[in-house]
């Protein structure tokens, strides 16, 4: 489906980080970067902007903190269309290590909140906005904020924020293709001024799915990562998103050797993707914590055990 | 979803047995019956009834012939409401080596074949109904007969078979929710007196979710293999359409314990799933042959080159 006004996020290294502390070394992270701008793909997400008065820099990678320094030995001397962005979350970013737009390799900068968190949101993106970047607000586990609640948030978001885009975070994998569209036509009917974005996780293998509804529903910025790299269940695989999207601009085969060169090696050391518990919880629309924790537990292969403890039955 | 109508086969031993030439021994195919038939699975689908005129029974495991006696052996006693299938070819069994329905286990006869083939089908079916079985006609490769033969086979079935089901079939895992909502609200549109059925590959991930689309769309038979096994990328994952339907007839933890004992170990031997020549091919509209064959090669990860080389490119 070719409509001139997508664009798609790469978030390879921002969600895969979740599963590694944000441990990508520089040689990786640069592939990502070269076969990303190649296949054409409009941004990459590189990392969260966290303060390092929060977190230790010996626990966590570089990707945790995204210095400026970093990010340009990543784009150093690599001509490109693709642009930058990083995401933070409520509460812990340091809004002075964020330097203006013109002085920082970023383009865009991505504000993670639950609908809780609106208010914090909007002041950080129209702050982020002042200093000159495209700016996105992800509101995240939606499938559990369905009610008045984001209503609210949504007519706030659109009357009092700058923010460029406004994201549909499934954070849960629990959304439908019917549950997908009722959000998108939701924030279609009020978010007026704005675009609106799409991140699945893929519990239940329906990240594309949802994906491909919320093209269908108009959503504009549509989230991917390759060979669906991120937290627990994953993403929606990237390179399935631009077999789908028939816009000349993509060319899938630097995603494709990417794939056979890293991501197969890689996926050998850490695991995502179709794993049962997570089904379970996205099916239970349940945060994927316990079934991380399951995955890291003797009883990883007890899928009985987990479904009777998360849907709170005798164990038998 | 609960709605009364709706059926659920289970094909795991039929569409599992095209990766292993049928060669699950009896103690597997009996838990797999039993975990079927605890969980409260309609059809279970148990192989292939094929001449032996034509497969060396050398060559080929039971479950490619189906005799009744080995499926005697599966079944007996087993106390259950599930009732069994078997899958036969267009041209490929041998119509004496079926006895009535009331000498035999089989509940259930799928006739699978091309739209070319309809008349043969039709033919098949009405000699099966007449043995006394319950019938389907599986039309195959949907995705690449869409056109006026596919019309005028409906039309057919509909006024001279005495199928109870029809079933769309994507085979080559090209189909996406809205080419699915199509041909769904087609096949209503024609076969008005037997239910419509949907059979889905999983190479883009979309095998769920087109048979939730399906489902949207009033098809009442559904087709799902535990663990996703099946052909290539495999098949709609069972537990993942038992987590979905709300029906509470279904109980989706004797298929957790089946994974967990019997799928997990059999998936470090055998091979199928999300691999991305099968997830090019199903994008491209292509049968997975060739995507098989590169699986079995030693380029089994370039996919760079497969793309190139399904796409009609020249390598570079």
């Amino acid at each position: 489906m070719f409509r001139e006004q997508i664009k798609v996020m790469d978030c390879t290294i921002r969600d895969g980080g979740l599963i590694n502390n944000h441990n990508f070394d520089h040689r990786f992270v640069r592939q990502v970067y070269k076969a990303i701008s190649e296949s054409g793909v409009d941004y990459m997400e590189i990392g969260y902007k966290n303060s390092k008065n929060l977190f230790s820099s010996k626990e966590f990678g570089a990707w945790k903190f995204c210095d400026d320094e970093d990010i340009k030995k990543i784009t150093d001397e690599i001509d490109t269309k693709t642009k930058i962005s990083v995401m933070v979350d409520v509460g812990r970013v340091d809004l002075n290590d964020v330097k203006s737009a013109k002085e920082s390799p970023v383009d865009m900068i991505r504000v993670a909140a639950y609908v809780k968190d609106v208010d914090k949101a909007i002041f950080m993106v129209n702050h982020f906005a002042d200093k000159g970047y495209e700016t996105c607000i992800n509101i995240m586990a939606i499938s559990r904020d369905q009610g008045p609640e984001l209503l609210e948030a949504l007519y706030q978001i659109e009357k009092e924020s700058r923010s460029n885009v406004v994201y549909i975070v499934d954070s849960f994998g629990a959304l439908y293709q019917e549950t997908t569209e009722r959000l998108v036509k939701l924030f279609k009917s009020i978010i007026k001024t704005k675009e609106v974005g799409f991140h699945g996780h893929n519990n239940q293998q329906l990240a594309f799915s949802n994906t491909i509804e919320s093209i269908i529903h108009n959503a504009n910025y549509l989230d991917g990562t390759v060979y669906g790299i991120g937290r627990a269940a994953g993403n929606c695989p990237l390179e399935l998103l631009i077999g789908f999207l028939k816009n000349p601009k993509f060319d899938i085969r630097p995603i494709l050797d990417l794939i056979s060169k890293e991501m197969i090696p890689l996926r050998s050391k850490l695991e995502w993707g179709y794993i049962i518990p997570y089904a379970i919880a996205g099916m239970m629309n349940e945060h994927p914590r316990a079934a991380m924790a399951l995955r890291n537990s003797t009883d990883k292969e007890n899928y009985r055990k987990f479904y009777n403890s998360i849907t709170g039955q005798e164990i038998d």
